[in-house]
């Protein structure tokens, strides 16, 4: 009978996401993996190799599942961390295929840890979704701003019925002629917030439209900004707002770096700040993105956020004693409940840092991921500038990462 | 005696990396794992769970590995392309937790194969490196540069020494001050080549050095520009300049988005054009970053390289017929050989799509690769503003994604 | 004596503006206009001619004053403006030397004006001026933002002490390791108010020094940001930010501008849209900048705050009827009092316009000059497309522009 | 009769400009300017001055005209420039309104020539103009890439036979779906070259409509990218890419300006750096716009290229003797024939700097030209940083520019 079916799928007779009610998930996976080897005509021996709990992520997590890809993992640390959730060292998991990037965050991390741990500290947490409107004119825009200024509590509330912990904070209105975008923003407590902030945008969006003569264009207008680099998410942040700083002593960095404060802080100057400028570039770092979608992937976050992640702004300024080095991340999303974070080979990574699950109080979790990420960012930072300062990357690159 | 080790790495006495000269890679592992385990206090048997060849991806993909993050795997399509490189029907490996994802790409695809395919055609195809270097002034700026622009050859000839496949094809200056940046630009064939222009990029900067009365500041100076969201890569292409577009019938949009050309177009309009405008944004799509991660991670790609692939830009057009859609990566990084491309799985991702390995002639399987991803975005696109433009996202969030 | 004088100019032994202290501002005007055409051996018979009242400009407008240029002045309109502190029909001045520009600005009136005027509303007004501080790290960041919440009352307070019509609206802090800005935020009711708010923001600045261990290093810390292209004020706004559209008729565009709303529709979407997309541009728009600096150097603005209005968005909408048109300035400084407004041709300029001087109630006129520019901004647009949708852009440059 | 005609003009019966073929030049100038003044019940007195030639204007580069605006000139210097063209001591003219500015800038001028001059180079020259098309899709967007690129020379002929001095250097192509960009850049000579570009694009246009199956959509598409911020033009150039540096001794900074190298740079860093990276800019700069505009106006420059000229980046780096400084415009319109450089005190500005007309070889005074603005951007930026760093910039303000 499942050849039956399997030949079925192949002609396109049954879809993929058919079989998923009649079979069970294990055997739904096994043959659409079936299919899929069959198509290509190669063995998927190692994708069948996994641990994960089939019934659980393929009704939350993932359609079509025909199996799962091992990322390997590596730690750095121990992280000291000088937090106001995350207080103390922590291993930092780091998933990932890049050669190099483990050891270099490792000896970032040494660094930091020798001397004192890096502070860190949130500036704003929220989530945000910005439906987009047509109104009539510039007048109705005017119209539907003032309404929504003005019913700001009673949209509050009807979003608020559709979370157990989200809460509205604000909705921002931006107009371009007849098009009225309002960014709604949550604080979504221990989830990263998405699809939270999606359905009680959709449940507030209700009362708008039956309320004002203008009509809902696209739930998401893009000036939320979701997964895109934009600079409203660098200047008004979205998810956590963080800067993490450390003072390297001289000595370490001529010990264990080679180099010298004056150095590292020109490379920072020359790269991360006039070459940036010259790019047009939103982000002003050295490699951000790779620390954080390495903790992303471990961690079961949203792995496409690292596009945010990656706007962060690296300064090293050299000193008598050695170099202030610090780095802000204006858009660092987060979670530590939805998404991936319930998975086995997740959970496990986000219990090496004590955030699995909900923190208490609610959003506790999620705030001291964000300031270890933050940290873990600056590991890589010093690190990197480092090596690029005593010139050894190419050297690295060639021994580690080929 | 292991018991010893691990209390020595506990304190910190040994590092992580120093077992690696004395144990075998699985015995590394083991110890490290332990150690993280004991710090937090916690059971790590879900990362234990792997199939990875250990002797192999320690060498070059990660270091003090402690075990594998395991990422769910689904499939979208079959799709059918019809590139220059990618001609035929895919299934398309998605590793991703984000419930909904596989499922709204695989609804693209559908209606991309059932309208005949996905055009896609590669406009540039360049890996980058730009040192930045110091010289006098804007007097030895200019001295610098006209001595790159008459030196060409020999630095081509020096860079080329370090690879057997890349081709340096052409290196552009840009100057601030006593800040110069020279942008090398190479053919790296299959490989997505970071650490190829890297290496080669070094060896050509001590021609450089040794015949101007400069100083090299950093390999690397930010207008490469890697993993950082930058105009330069928008404008000038790095990696994959690609675009793929399809016209999708009237018919189908109705019946299978229960939506209209129109509405999808002034979707498009108001939230990817307009609403990113607004918003200071590099990225003109809806979600290219979903789609290009998840292919990244499960086809051992490089997965901070998504920062590049979220600049792209997303057109739909109404027409009598149907709507016309397309989607442009300026800045599309591939490859089939080096990085994570030979582990396990997502070896079997590759070959699935029929690109593990080189190509031949060598540059044919990265471009192929590269095609089939973007046609894949344009899949993710074409069904995240179906869902918009008929208002049914926040339910699919609903009904999939918690 | 004069004669000893100007050998003394010439070799440098007296200062330009030394002579300031013992000449009538004329004499001294002459003396250095004689100083500069022999330094350059030329005669300078135009500069010299002008009206202007010296002893007010010498004090309050420029220095080292030699003469005048003259700048040719024409008039596109009627213009009707339906906004709601400018209402009814205005002629437009428009100086500037750029052949085809006043005729495109006044053909795109005619037809604004024909089809009902344009509707123009305000959506924010405030002048901007960010001082950046160092602190002692992330930890004083911290500390220096809460502070400044607190005591917003008292700094507005000291700052409000400064200036007559000023009111301090907020302070949004933004950090990046040890930097902090703070971007203070005023209502300048008719005045630009550029000088208005960096005297008011010097003042709190003490408070602020004198009560807390941090350092002032810059008065403006370029988040204000003032005549620099910057995604913040696209995004929050500086000096009004105002949407002004219109429809214009089916009949009306194919009569004046022999094109129709369908192909002025696509060239507002390839060009201003998807061009400016691709292009890493801020500003959305044809040349929204030409229209405004010609009304600024008409009307005594800061003609460098043209770079702020350039980042205006331009959406044109086809439809049965004809061609929904609208542009949104989200910066754009205008003011009726102080600066160039005073001086004679200026002060003309703004009475044509009903705006010279204070407006009742405060306010009023800055306003109102503001809706005007918008909409004249909006007669440049329409007319611009239509000449390039009805090709003949190059045609009216080879006659008119020469 | 004239009153019969002003009557007509009132009620619109005839239009401003229809009267220019029958009234001389200046009759019609009188005659618009009384309209004008009794639709607003005002006297235009001081409009009503000017020296200005008033037949050639009217035919080359106003329409509508009623007179003339007043800008007050100062100057500043002189100014040591070490350029390829401009090599010597000049007195810089800046028409503006903004009190302090000049005052400003002489004192820049005044620390540069003390110092020796401000070196300054040009690394790139050209004025482009990119039309979009729209093609069959991205099959087509290939086809026609490619036609372009084997038909330059043809493309190239015909471009040149519309101009004497233009050269047709380069056509960059840019798809996005089916609108392709083609960017055309040309070697404009004296000429700041916007009218001739666009008029040789134009020819070049028709034969590549003539030979392949595309529509133009638009002469420009806003690639090009004229007065709207874009990073392709500080990216790729656009008109002239110039840089100008000094080293400012340590003296001089303490004595003039009352503060040290170290605190200008570290202004530099935190406020043009640092801050302008948060505010998403594109300008890395204090205050480049006002230098610039006020040269534009002074020379007959079009304003509105302010907007390029402000995406400058200016460094500062102390060291023992004094602080290097430097300013790098990636794109400065500048042309010393055509648009207003011929009128009576536009010409006297530029026979101040030697550059009035064409020059020998062609192209000689544009350079000379831009070299002394940047020059003249420099002494601006000196000084302000200066100001800031000792804190006397809202004093300035309050003593000059109310």
């Amino acid at each position: 009978m499942e050849r039956r079916l399997l030949e079925k799928l192949k002609k396109g007779e049954v879809s993929f996401h058919e079989i998923d009610d009649t079979l069970e998930a294990a055997a739904a996976i096994e043959l659409r993996r079936a299919v899929v080897s069959e198509h290509a005509g190669i063995d998927l021996g190692h994708i069948n190799n996994f641990s994960i709990d089939v019934e659980k992520v393929t009704k939350r997590n993932i359609e079509n599942m025909i199996g799962a890809v091992q990322m390997p993992l590596g730690v750095a640390g121990p992280l000291r961390v000088n937090g106001e959730y995350a207080i103390g060292e922590f291993y930092i998991p780091l998933a990932t295929t890049e050669g190099a990037l483990v050891a270099s965050a490792h000896r970032g991390c040494t660094l930091i840890t020798a001397c004192g741990g890096a502070n860190v500290r949130i500036f704003d947490d929220k989530m945000t979704r910005a439906p987009v409107f047509r109104v009539k004119g510039v007048i109705g825009a005017q119209k539907l701003v003032e309404w929504v200024k003005s019913n700001f509590h009673r949209l509050k509330e009807k979003a608020e019925e559709t979370t157990r912990f989200g809460k509205l904070l604000s909705i921002e209105p931006f107009v371009a002629g007849r098009s009225v975008f309002l960014r709604f923003a949550y604080d979504t407590k221990d989830a990263m917030g998405m699809n939270m902030v999606t359905i009680a945008t959709d449940a507030a969006v209700d009362i708008i439209l039956s309320e004002n003569d203008v009509e809902l264009v696209a739930l998401s207008g893009n000036m939320c900004t979701d997964k895109k680099p934009a600079a409203i998410n660098v200047i008004s942040g979205r998810g956590k707002t963080v800067s993490a700083d450390v003072n390297i002593s001289r000595d370490m960095i001529e010990e264990k770096l080679h180099t010298t404060p004056e150095k590292m802080a020109e490379v920072n100057y020359r790269k991360n700040l006039v070459g940036s400028a010259r790019a047009g570039s939103l982000g002003f770092n050295a490699h951000a993105a790779n620390i954080a979608v390495a903790m992303f992937i471990a961690c079961g976050q949203d792995a496409a956020h690292v596009v945010e992640a990656s706007s962060a702004i690296t300064t090293m300024e050299s000193e008598e004693e050695g170099l202030y080095c610090s780095v802000t991340l204006p858009s660092l999303a987060a979670g530590t409940v939805g998404g991936g974070t319930h998975i086995g080979t997740q959970q496990e990574c986000l219990a090496m840092l004590g955030v699995a699950g909900a923190g208490d109080p609610p959003g506790a979790n999620s705030k001291k991921l964000a300031e270890i990420i933050a940290a873990a960012v600056l590991s890589g930072e010093i690190s990197l500038i480092g090596a690029l300062a005593g010139r050894h990357l190419a050297k690295a690159h060639a021994a580690l990462g080929r």
